[in-house]
Order: C-alpha cells, then structure tokens, then sequence
C-alpha cells in the first residue's frame, strides 16, 4: 500500500481537492444555467473566476511539482495517475497566469460582442474581438515552442497526443466522403411528421423521460432539467445532471436527451477508483462525443430503438401517431437535408459543417487566412460541400459561439467523435449482432454494458488512442461510419429504411 | 484611493476570494437540500469538506497575518473591514487544524447516532456521541483562556461580544416573564379552522408566493423552493434563495416562508459596497433571528396582515374559508398552548422551549449536569416552564439537531432574536403609527424600507450591539416583546383580537 504520508499520498490528497474544486465549478455552471436568478451573474462570474484560479493556482505550483519528482509508482493506478498528472502539469506550467487571464478576459468580451453582432448579423462588430482572440491564442501556442505545428498545441487541449495532421487526414476522408454520398442521394423524403407542430412540452417531457428510464438512468443518481443551450453536467459519480430543451415545433428534445445522456453515462461508468483523480473523467473531447453521438443518432434513429419507441410517442401524441406507423416516424428522423445551420443539421451533413470550420481554423492559424475574408471564406465552402448560398453573416460564420469565447481547436472533435461512433458502432454490431432486435425489446443494457466495458470504465487511463484501438481493432478511421452513412441513404433511396 | 498593489489591496483580494469560497459553499449546501440526486451525497460531504478546509487555509495563514499588520486604513470603512478582520483572524488562529477536523467528523458522527437514537427513542444510543462532542467542545473553549467564562467562547461565535452574564440575564427575564404570561392566559381558542387540513400543497403554493411578491420578493434575485428543514442561502447579492416545506394538514408553509423571507431580506439589503469582504452578511445569529422572527409573527400574525391577505387565502381554499372572516383567521394562527415540540410551538411558548435549551447548555459546560442525567433535567424544566409532561426521549431531549451536530452557544440567539424583534416592534411601531392599516392596504414597503436602513445596510460593520441600541434606542431588553405577548393575551382573552 502506498505510505499515507508519503509524496504520492500527499500528491493524491492535492489532486483530490482539485478535483473537487473542478466538480464544484462544474455545479456553478449548471446552476447558472438552469438555476440561477438573473441578478447572479455578475457575482457568479467572480465565484467561478476565483473557484478556477484558485484550481490552477493549487495544482501549477511548485510543491505539486516536487511531489511528482519525488512520487514512486506502486501500482499500474499509481503509473497512469503519475504520467497524466506530469502531462497536465507540465502544460499548465507553461502557460503563465497572466494570459490565462487575458485569454478569459477576452474571451468573455467577445462573447458579448458576439451577441450584439449576431443579432445585427454583422461581422465588422464582431472582427476586432475574434482578431483579439486569435492573437491571444497565438500567444498561447508559443507557450508550446516544441509543437511541430501551430494547431497542434490547440488540438492537444482537447484531443491529448493527436496531431494536425492526422486529423487533417481523417476530416479530409470524412468530408470527400460525404459531399459524395449526399450529392448522389436522391431528393430528401418528407420529415413534416416530426417537425410540423405543436408538440406540447408536457407530453414531450413524458416521452423523454420514459425513454431516459429505459436506457438507465435513475432518480437516485441522475437529474434532468431544461437549459437554453442544453449539456451535460457531472458533479460527482453519483450525481449526473443532463439538460434538454423543448421547442413545441418538433421532437428534437428526444434527440438532445439521447445526445447528453450519451455524455453523462460515460461520466457515470467510470471506474470510481480513479474518482477525484485527474483519471476520473472522459479522455478526449471526440471520444466524449461519440458517445453522445452514437446514443443520438446510431441509438435514437435505429428501426429497433422505434420498434419500442412508437407506441410511446402515440401514447403521447394521439392526434398525430395515431394512423401512423414506427416506419413512418423512422424515416423522418432519419431525413437528409444540407441547411445553413450546424446545431440543427441532420445526422450526416453535420459533419461536413463541423469540417468546414476545422479547415476555417486551420487556415486562420497556419494559413493566410486574413480574419477581414472569413465570411467569404465561409461562403465558399458552404457552397462546394453543402450546396447553399450564405445569406447572412447570422445565417453563416456568426451562427456559432465558440470563437467568440476564444475556442478553437474544439470544432474538429465534433467530427472525429463522429468517426469514433462509426467505429465503435461496427464493432458492437459485430460483437452483439442481434442489437436491433433487443432495442427493438426495449433492452438498451447489453449497448450500455459494451460501452461501460470498453470504454467509459478507463477515464483516462488509457490514452484516446489507446481506447480507440483496443475498442474497435484499429486507428482512427472514417471507413465504417461513411459505410453507415452509405448503407442508411441506399436503404432510405431503395425505399429499405422503414 | 487605496493603493491598488499595497497591502490593503492584497488582502481585499484575499478576502473576495474567501468571501467566494463560503457563498459556494452555500450553493452547494443548498444544492445538496434542494437539488442533488441522493447519491451524491458521500462526495458532495467530500467537496464540502475541502470547500471549508480551502476557505480555512486561505484566511488562517501567515500571509493574511502580515497583510493585516502591514495594512493601514484610510477611510472608516477601512476601519470597519480591519476591525473585523483582525477579530476573525484572531479567532480562526487559534484552534488548530486538527480540533476543527475533528469537531467536524464527531458532528457527522453525533448526527447519525442521533438519527439512529431518535428513532427508537433511545437517549442512550445518542449519550455516548453527546458524551464525546462535549468534550471536544471543552478543548475548543481551552482555546480561549481569556474568556472570563467557558460558555462565553461558545456564545461569541453566534454573538460576536456578546457575555453569557448577559444572555442570562435577559433569557431568566424573558422566561420568567413568558410562564407567568402563559398561566394567567385564559383556555386557547380553537385553530382548527388553519390545523385541521386538507390544504392541498399547490393552492398553498399559489398564496405563498403571492404573499411573496406582495412583501417584495421578484424572480430576478430570489428562488423559492421546497426542503425538508426549510431555510435561506444567499449565494450572492443578486441570488437570494428561500426555501419552504408544505404539509397538507396546515398552513404553516405560509409562516415558515415569512421566516425565510425575514433572513432573506437581511442579506439581501447589506450593502453592495461590502459584498466579498467579511463585512459583507448579518451580523449575529440572534440579529438574524430576529428579522425572520419579525416577518413570521410580527408581520404575519397582525391583524393588518390578515385584512390583505384574508382573500388570498379564501381563493386558494374555498370551501374552508368561504363563510368566514379574516378575524376568524387571525385569532386561529395566533392561539397559544404548550406543546413539546420546538419547531411547532406557537409564537410565544417558543420562546421558554429555547430558554429550557440555553439553561441545560450552561449547566452541562459551567454547572454539574452530567450528560446521563440530561433526559431528567429535561423533563423537570418541561414541567416547570410548559406544564407539560415528557412522555419519551423523542418528544423531549432528541427532538433537535443542533447538540447532535455538536453545536453549543446557538439556541439562545433564537431567544435573544425574538427579544430583539420586540424592540424593533415596538420602535417601528412608533416611528410607523399605520403600519397595520399599511399592511391591510398591502403595502409592507415602509416596513422593509425602515429595516434596510436600521438594521440590515449595515452588514457587519457595527457590532450586534450597536445595531440594537441604535435602531431600538436601548441595550438588549426583553421588556417590549413581554409586552407585545401581554397585549396580544390580553386582547385574546378580551374577545378583541380579531
């Protein structure tokens, strides 16, 4: 056993109380978004702003340092926790506080600056503030002189060990792929069955909830509120909190719940002996997303998943299910369309919006991409992979948040977790052939139990790699889910899909 | 202007972040009541812990010890900041780390035995535990050797000042003055008409938080939900959060609110200037008290406050209240009878329940009560102030938390708030000479107005007795509640309440 007053006892203690301090933030932000009385904002930004500088502050300091150098690993735990903490410590000695500071600052103006812009939908508002931000964070990646390339050391915040290129590579194959498979569809069926209204809130929330009882999920263990921009929030292993919202137009509350419950069962399946640990959460943000993603769409849009679904939505619809059939609602959600916005995109162009904005990224980055051209820029593409003219900066490079905050290298884990999904979704179906059919039963455990097994339960044990390989027998690779993508167009153009 | 990298500035910002830590920890003791899923309970106790650990470190060191010395105040509020600062330093100094841990761990200990032994009301299951935070309570009090008495250490941490001589003083008058009130009251009138139920909880709803937002309580800064042992949390300025429970058999959910609301209120009128700063929340338990007291009886059981809000209640229920008067309610929520439980004694037996407590504290710590002979001395001053015989431990010496939980010196702040209310009363009284037909007209504006600026702006920067003297314009007194009760009984027994 490891001595109790030990350095590696002494370094657990210390990791411990960050990891507490990093859930509590965790619940300082849920509880803004779904609890908290408007007036709090300003005095909740401070909270949050000491709670994380403090988090920093603990774990960047030279005693953290000395107990790391003096730490001898007893056990495999104790060599996975040792050479995630170097990593992370490493990289958060290297950022000096006062950027860190900056880059928050700004990250926050832009944000505001980002809203009054968006709703003028004029980029010149927004310019000065993204230029101010890539310029920070180009500050940030000189932090990192040893990166072969500048977007390497953007990527690695949330992708740790993947490098540009290889997903410069995966996310070109991805994307030649899907401009092929959905030019060569054929016209989009009808999806007015689930997107013409009104769907009243309450019965929505009583299909959800069925639902999230049928996947797992519990009282004792979980929450689920109503938030604007709906995410998953976990406070502990035994306190997962998933948010949705409600638009009475359509029923994509139900995909949204799937989506974030996807997020909190992999928090939730995590070995709790690597809990308040820097081992106790998700790896990366693409294997975080493809959990979600695979619960979305690869769960919530299977003809097995509405098999048992149907009669719930006619219980709650009446009126509008009921002289219809699970075919029919099955071929509606799985509707392709190209459209203008990323976070109301069908299940397979959204990658090629996600695409878009990685190779945007990059060339701001590593390219000679001038910030002045970008809504151009932003055209352009639209045009060659989704088909569809800008007609606004609203409707185009001002739709999404994350550049206003300062986020960049995040936009490509949405595609690669896609990947991962494909990936894994080949593999379960191999493993567990009749998955259909126990979904169709309403028996989603034995998808739950695989996921648990060969991927939640190792937080960050394994690198995002390493989970990748030994869960699916290979690299990361867009085959499988563009050979999922091609199956379900052939299917819904033979008139197979439902 | 204070230099802003002087040592006053430093310490400013150390005591913000302090000031941080503890408003989170609010929100994550309000969570864990209201929100959390029940099992997070065992990590939520871990991040709680290294919450309180954190905010004891940061203050109690070194550094802080330097700045204070190294700091020189430029204005009065410079003063008031030092001045209390220094007292709170003094104090967090001087129990070791080790003493404070373990209270803690005997106070989550002592509460489970008590669980345990209220259940079997069983005081011998619960000795040993009380037996053990006693002890542990005598080493605090070792860390004050200057206190001319043991209880004065306990006191001073509820009532910054204030000497137990003192306490005894007024509660002896307050309960002397209270049982011969009691026994010359003629028989109680009948309250069945607000205890016998049904009050369906969502008409009960439907009232509180009309009256709420009749006494000034809007959605932009304050929440209210339901806990089982009800109170308020102020996380921040803007963020003031009530809590309430409601049972079907009786309307208590309405004075329970009133209570929370007067906590409330006092926070959230403090002074913006002394946000994030020790200055920054009321100023003593029994202060406090004594706003929650004021609004729950003062205000919620004057006949004024009846008159507006009689049709309320007559819309929310009917049926019960169709055929009757708002005289008729006035008189059933104020009737008063001994009973042997605190937490529902009526307004003024209340008081004798609390004295009982203060008494039994001061002779298990100065007099030669042993813990064993704790259930005995119970009944016998039961008997003595209430009339009333104690049929077990359940009903007698388990019905409260607070000794579980190893807490001494706070029941008699909920004495001394009352007394304090009466004083108020009686100033503001004389101040507003139509309150009551204030109240009747709906308007509880004039009364909060006259709190904020004599009692609750102030936020620590006077002492408790200070605040008292100059709002009511004398030392603490028992005389005016006494009198308040006289008048009320008086009028009961004269067929002139209502």
């Amino acid at each position: 056993m490891t001595a109790p007053n030990g350095p590696l006892a002494d370094l657990r203690r210390r990791l411990a109380e960050i990891s507490d301090l990093e859930r509590m933030a965790m619940l300082l932000a849920w509880d803004q978004e779904v609890m908290m009385p408007a007036a709090g904002a300003e005095w909740r930004a401070q909270q949050r702003a000491t709670l994380e500088r403090l988090a920093h502050e603990r774990f960047a300091d030279d005693h953290v340092g000395a107990l790391l150098e003096a730490s001898v690993a007893e056990t495999p735990l104790d060599e996975d926790l040792l050479r995630v903490t170097r990593r992370d410590y490493d990289k958060a000695r290297r950022v000096p506080g006062d950027l860190v500071e900056e880059l928050a600052h700004a990250g926050a103006t832009g944000h505001e600056a980002w809203t009054r812009a968006r709703e003028s939908s004029d980029f010149a508002l927004f310019e000065p503030h993204l230029r101010r931000n890539i310029e920070l964070r180009r500050r940030y990646i000189a932090c990192f002189p040893e990166a072969e390339r500048p977007y390497d050391a953007l990527l690695d915040d949330y992708e740790p060990g993947m490098r540009t290129a290889q997903a410069e590579d995966v996310l070109e194959r991805l994307r030649d792929g899907l401009v092929a498979l959905v030019e060569a569809a054929g016209p989009a069926a009808d999806d007015a069955l689930v997107t013409g209204g009104p769907f009243p809130t309450e019965a929505q929330r009583r299909v959800v909830e069925t639902v999230l009882r049928q996947v797992g999920v519990d009282d004792a263990r979980w929450r689920l509120d109503v938030a604007v921009h709906p995410f998953a929030a976990t406070v502990s292993p035994g306190d997962v909190r998933l948010t949705t919202r409600y638009a009475e137009d359509d029923l994509d509350s139900l995909f949204c719940t799937l989506h974030e419950f996807g997020h909190g069962l992999y928090e939730a399946n995590i070995d709790t002996a690597l809990a308040r640990s820097p081992l106790g959460t998700g790896v990366s943000s693409a294997v975080h997303e493809s959990q979600s993603r695979l619960w979305e769409n690869m769960v919530g849009r299977s003809p097995g998943f509405w098999r048992w679904c149907f009669p719930q939505l006619q219980s709650a619809f009446p009126e509008r299910f009921g002289g219809r059939t699970w075919q029919d609602v099955h071929r509606a959600v799985n509707v392709v369309r190209p459209t203008l916005i990323r976070v109301s995109a069908d299940e397979v162009t959204y990658g090629l919006h996600v695409v878009l904005r990685f190779e945007l990224e990059l060339a701001l980055f590593e390219g000679d991409l001038d910030v002045a051209d970008l809504p151009a820029a932003w055209a352009e593409r639209t045009r060659a992979y989704l088909g569809l003219e800008v007609p606004d900066d609203a409707h185009g490079v001002l739709q999404d948040v994350h550049w206003a905050e300062g986020l960049f290298g995040y936009f490509p884990t949405y595609a690669l977790g896609t990947i991962i999904s494909g990936q894994l979704w080949a593999r379960i179906g191999a493993e567990i052939p009749d998955l259909d059919e126990r979904f169709a039963q309403g028996e989603f455990g034995p998808l739950a139990d695989w996921l648990a097994e060969h991927v939640h339960r190792y937080g960050r044990r394994l690198t995002p790699n390493e989970i990748v390989e030994r869960a699916t027998g290979g690299p990361l690779d867009p085959g499988p889910y563009l050979e999922y993508v091609r199956a379900k167009l052939a299917a819904a153009s033979a008139g197979l899909i439902a």
